[in-house]
């Protein structure tokens, strides 16, 4: 009986496993792909696989030659190397788009230079033609001598006119306050506070029928600092650089330079029309230390050992010296034989392709060309990159796949205009208007061990923020002291002035995030490892110079290559969450209070002026009280979403990445083709400052020496009014996408 | 020992049916939703849900009273009504978007009139000032007598020329060939064959100071017609009509009229600088039968029994006739005392939310605003619209909900220049660019008992035809001749010229679907049942007159409204179509086929032109084969999707919407602000008309005579390059949105 009850009890039980069995597949089996989600442990496993060294490796080759933009080394070798070192890591595709665009370049069997002639003809005190090799790496057959690109060839001889910085306002200055006329004469502005090319402009503006460019070094060292090769500021060095204010190729203005392009004319181009170049304070101070005229206000006067005067002209003492014939004529001489020519470039484009949602992009760049070796502009940010595309592709080989496509861009001819890069988005716009989720831009990647520096578009900034945090502190020196990443050292030496965070401001230009924010309204920040920014250099000395080489970076900027890494770190961490996680890290309500800000900013400088003109401030703060809402909203929304439901997702989703979208007007700011975004935009007379309110605050700019009054106040309520509307049209695209 | 076994046996099954209950909840649920997908039986009972008589009533109550935008009955009365019918019917929202927006206004108790003045100051042969009343349903004070809205006022005294339809290629005839100087004239023109702002532009631009607009019998009527009230052409009608060439408030150009909004000064606006009216046939023969100068040529005749002559001014004979006091000046007067207006406009908008893609809309828009009494422009749209909206809160009603959102538009003051849609599409722009899937307009839904007649983006042809094949014959003689449906009477009365289908064409302008379709790219259809176009009427006889009546649609357009209710069935079945399919049913290799018959065209008319000024065709071909492989290459993806993967679905349909987007160029087509379209927009000299690659036939159009030749083939070039990137940008938006 026991025996039955056993196998019986057996029966049971192989009954109820059979049942179980049965049951189990009797089940609907679940009828819609259940999608992987994010994987945060890839965070550090990304983190630990990227190496210093390698870094340290990439720049020794990136800087092995000068690698100009149009030129071999730049778009043969670099390029082939990139392809073939992205293969070997593992990405799934790589596509190379080239361009032909229209570069410039000195001559260099008769490089530019600056003189002093005689009324006899006689040149003296002429510049160098080229910079003085202190160390043998700098000698190389391939460096390009000291330019300004895009200048006309030309040798003007005219009377000096020292202008400052050559700002609007200097020239404005210059004009009314001091009554220096500058037509007809050449021009010397120190580099520094704006961007070079507005300086060029400004100068044609006012009649100048040259600009000289030079580092003055009150801008370009402090007092403590030693000088190259004992540390890196180089009197000798002179920095090369653009003249174009538009970006892209000046011939194919908002269109791609494709096979089938249309080319403007070279006369209908909006190219400068008056001869530029730059030299180095060396001889710099061969002319200023001459000039005649008036002294300059104290805040007009730079860090050399002389008497700063206006001119025009120089001192009369000097003259006399130099004069015998009798002539009472000394002037200064350009002779500038830069010219422009036709190039081709490349941008090197590679893919991860997202496991749930290929179509939706995160964006990597940094552009590859150098006005020379280029080892901090932009290689430091190159060698960062092709490690992260490595660690990027070691994840893969480990079977992870991020849930959106990354994808890594390397920029051809960033320095004459971030050409490669406005072509591109000018050829994929509408691809990347659908798609683009964000871009994340490293040009120069370290320029200094003090801290990390980061714009770009407030929605983003929490996102930026969290990244530093999870990226350990390259400085053992900040280690000790407690603070452990790079968050921490940033809150510290940069803090906002109000919250207990680090500053984050908006996006100006001056490098490739620019056609994707300003032409597409896409989400961009741009990331950079600095020196301390509140000692008031322009830029760190060797900035563009041929002193910007691989054994100074290893030397001063970064021995060892930590700081790199971090670099590398965070930019990657900051990648990899905007592509894994189910729900976008989008904050608008940062949006919302930086909306609040600006439009403080805006009534504190021109509030009561444009109210006394019948502007009514109520509706900017109506309308961005509108937005605010809307943007709690959906943070509300955000969180009781039901991230199983990927349309409901995806819905979320599209919604924070079109935000950016809204502030893009469909027509480009007045008169400037390349700009459209309401919110935050380059300066008109400073390509590299970001202006809030950029139309309106254009407007504003000097409105009372207008003649007229009734048009130029027309034009100040017609860019408020599409301000308020761009406000309320963003809050809109927050809502609930029906009305209820 | 049985017994034993027999609860053994017991035992054993209690086992299984435990396990089977343990193993079937042991299994893991789905974890992803699973989405409701079509319900292809809500075609059915969507279309019988609809009656003719519904329709019938609806009409009564939309023309019961005259309706131009502006006044009470429209933006009160119905715009009441509607939020009522359509909250009765149980759709989800509705939102009501007021604008203010400058209008145009006879002046009531000074109507316009035309008249031949004497030398004596006496006038004569005074044009009616209203249309005579034959029915007492046209007798309502609110009839707003003829006029062309945004004439300015004006009493010009001239010389009368006629100037057949006003066209550009007429103008330059009578300069190039007839030697007609039009300057200081007052010209007459038929109505008909272009849209009547482009008239009174070319007649402003050949310095015409007074522009008439007749509807000649021979553009009006055919000769087996009878007259109004036995059937419907009635000589006293005189067509009513905007003059405004561009879309939307004339003040706010590209923004929309929004509390905040900018306004364009009085003086800036680009509205006709020479007074225009209407007249009728009855009077247009008492000033044409008196014209002196030349006969017209055979092709400029009209159909009245009168010679038809070009002037200037009136024959001998007349002038002699009328002049007594010695003084030889006979001459026409206008009067027209038209004013602008500014007033508040009104768009109902209605929702019916998807249930899966709620961000994603299906729009169905007809315009509410009627001239007079609308009873066929738009009220048959209208009162098909309504019923339409009631049939499927029905099918709400009934449990059902469409996968996308529904979007149902009533737009105000179309008439006027597309006023109510231009400024919504302008103000919810960034919404609708990123969401809306089609844009489906009906304005007139009936107007004749021949034919449907679609107009559209080339993808959506096959789900139009689709549609149309669903709906059953309203024509009895046609289904007993084994034509059952709409479709098959189309396809035999409008075929195509190629292939075995009904006639499609691209769209002009003339309605709604321009803001859609020309600033944002949101494939669009037009929809309407018409009289046989072969005949070659202008437009219906009472068109825009005041005998568009009820009686008269149930008398003579449509008796027992069974063609009204065939469009509300085809209407609704295509949108039905788009909302809840998951696979959008939109075409791309038909505008594969469609831009090689456009290029064929263009080659046709310029090609030999072109290629010998160095315009390489092989770009364009080559592109539009590259177009042609992406095109087929999605379709072939298409067939092989996992339609259960949300986000693989998603991506599909988010290609297949954005196609239309990759046709917007960001720059408006040149000097047109409106459009922005490079495939087809409305012609530059003909608003209504439909032109292939518009920018490039534009440049084209009248070159030789241009004195600048080289900068007019620059701006050919140009734009071909232009054209020739929108097709390669839109295959690139068809690829597979990472490259392999």
């Amino acid at each position: 009986k026991s025996r039955t009850a056993i196998l019986c009890a057996i029966a049971d039980v192989v009954g109820v496993g059979l049942g179980v069995i049965i049951g189990y597949f009797s089940h609907p089996a679940p009828a819609a792909p259940i999608y992987p989600t994010e994987n945060p442990t890839i965070s550090k496993l990304l983190m630990d696989e990227m190496k210093a060294k390698n870094i340290m490796n990439n720049l020794k080759t990136l800087t092995s030659r000068p690698h100009i933009a149009g030129q071999e080394q730049e778009e043969i070798v670099l390029v082939d190397w990139i392809k073939q070192q992205w293969t070997e890591a593992g990405i799934d595709s790589i596509v190379v788009h080239p361009y032909d665009v229209l570069l410039s370049y000195p001559k260099q069997n008769d490089s530019n230079y600056v003189s002093i002639k005689l009324a006899n003809g006689t040149e003296i005190e002429q510049s160098q033609r080229k910079e003085l090799v202190i160390d043998a790496e700098q000698n190389d057959p391939n460096v390009v001598d000291p330019f300004n690109a895009y200048s006309p060839p030309g040798e003007p001889e005219a009377e000096l006119v020292y202008v400052n910085f050559a700002t609007i306002e200097d020239f404005i200055a210059l004009n009314r306050t001091y009554k220096i006329n500058t037509v007809g004469k050449i021009c010397i502005s120190r580099y520094g506070r704006i961007f070079r090319g507005d300086k060029a402009v400004h100068a044609e503006l006012y009649g100048c029928i040259g600009l000289i460019l030079y580092s003055d070094p009150l801008d370009y060292t402090v007092p403590w600092s030693g000088v190259y090769p004992e540390d890196w500021f180089p009197p000798t060095g002179a920095q090369r650089g653009t003249l174009w204010v538009d970006n892209g190729d000046p011939r194919t203005p908002n269109y791609p330079s494709i096979p089938s392009a249309w080319h403007q004319s070279n006369s209908s181009l909006t190219l400068p029309k008056i001869p530029v170049t730059p030299i180095g304070n060396i001889d710099a101070i061969k002319y200023l230390s001459k000039m005649g005229g008036p002294e300059v206000p104290t805040d007009w006067r730079g860090g050399m050992n002389i008497t700063y005067r206006f001119g025009p002209g120089f001192a009369l003492e000097h003259v006399n010296r130099y004069v015998m014939s009798g002539k009472n004529t000394v002037l200064i001489k350009m002779s500038v034989k830069t010219t422009n020519q036709v190039a081709t470039i490349h941008n090197v484009i590679g893919y991860v392709r997202g496991a749930v949602e290929p179509d939706r992009y995160v964006l990597l760049g940094n552009h590859r060309d150098a006005w020379v070796f280029g080892a901090i502009d932009p290689s430091s940010g190159t060698a960062t990159l092709m490690e992260l595309v490595r660690g990027f592709g070691a994840m893969l080989k480990r079977g992870w796949r991020p849930r959106r496509t990354l994808v890594f861009c390397s920029w051809g001819a960033e320095e004459y205009g971030l050409i490669g890069s406005t072509e591109w988005v000018e050829e994929l716009q509408k691809e990347l208007q659908a798609r683009a989720v964000a871009y994340l831009n490293v040009d120069i990647a370290v320029q200094g061990n003090y801290s990390l520096a980061a714009n770009g578009v407030a929605s983003l900034s929490q996102a930026v923020f969290d990244a530093a945090k999870t990226v350990s502190n390259p400085n053992p020196t900040e280690v000790s002291s407690g603070r452990l990443t790079l968050y921490d050292t940033w809150k510290l030496r940069y803090p906002a002035s109000v919250g207990d965070k680090p500053s984050y401001y908006g996006l100006g230009s001056g490098s490739d995030f620019t056609a994707f924010l300003q032409i597409i309204g896409i989400p961009s920040v741009d990331l950079r490892h600095t020196y301390d920014q509140s000692i008031g250099l322009a830029s760190y000395p060797v900035y563009h110079s041929v002193y910007e080489t691989f054994e100074l970076v290893n030397k001063f900027v970064d021995p060892g290559f930590k700081i790199h890494l971090a670099m590398a770190q965070v930019w990657g961490e900051l990648a990899r969450k905007l592509a894994d996680v189910p729900i976008l890290p989008v904050d608008c309500r940062v949006y919302a209070t930086d909306l609040a800000q600006k439009r403080d900013a805006l009534y504190q400088q021109y509030g009561s002026k444009m109210e006394s003109n019948g502007i009514d401030f109520s509706q900017l703060n109506d309308t961005i009280l509108i937005f605010t809402t809307s943007a709690d909203n959906i943070h509300k929304r955000i969180a009781s979403i039901d991230s199983t439901n990927a349309y409901e997702t995806r819905m979320i989703n599209d919604q924070l990445m079109q935000l950016e979208r809204a502030f893009i007007d469909q027509n480009p700011l007045p008169g400037r083709v390349a700009y459209r975004h309401v919110i935050s935009a380059p300066s008109q007379h400073n390509t590299y400052g970001s202006t809030a309110f950029p139309a309106v605050v254009d407007a504003m700019f000097d409105i009372d020496v207008d003649p007229d009054q009734t048009g130029r106040w027309d034009e100040v309520r017609r860019q408020y009014s599409i301000l308020v509307f761009h406000i309320l049209s963003a809050a809109a695209t927050l809502n609930p996408t029906v009305p209820t």
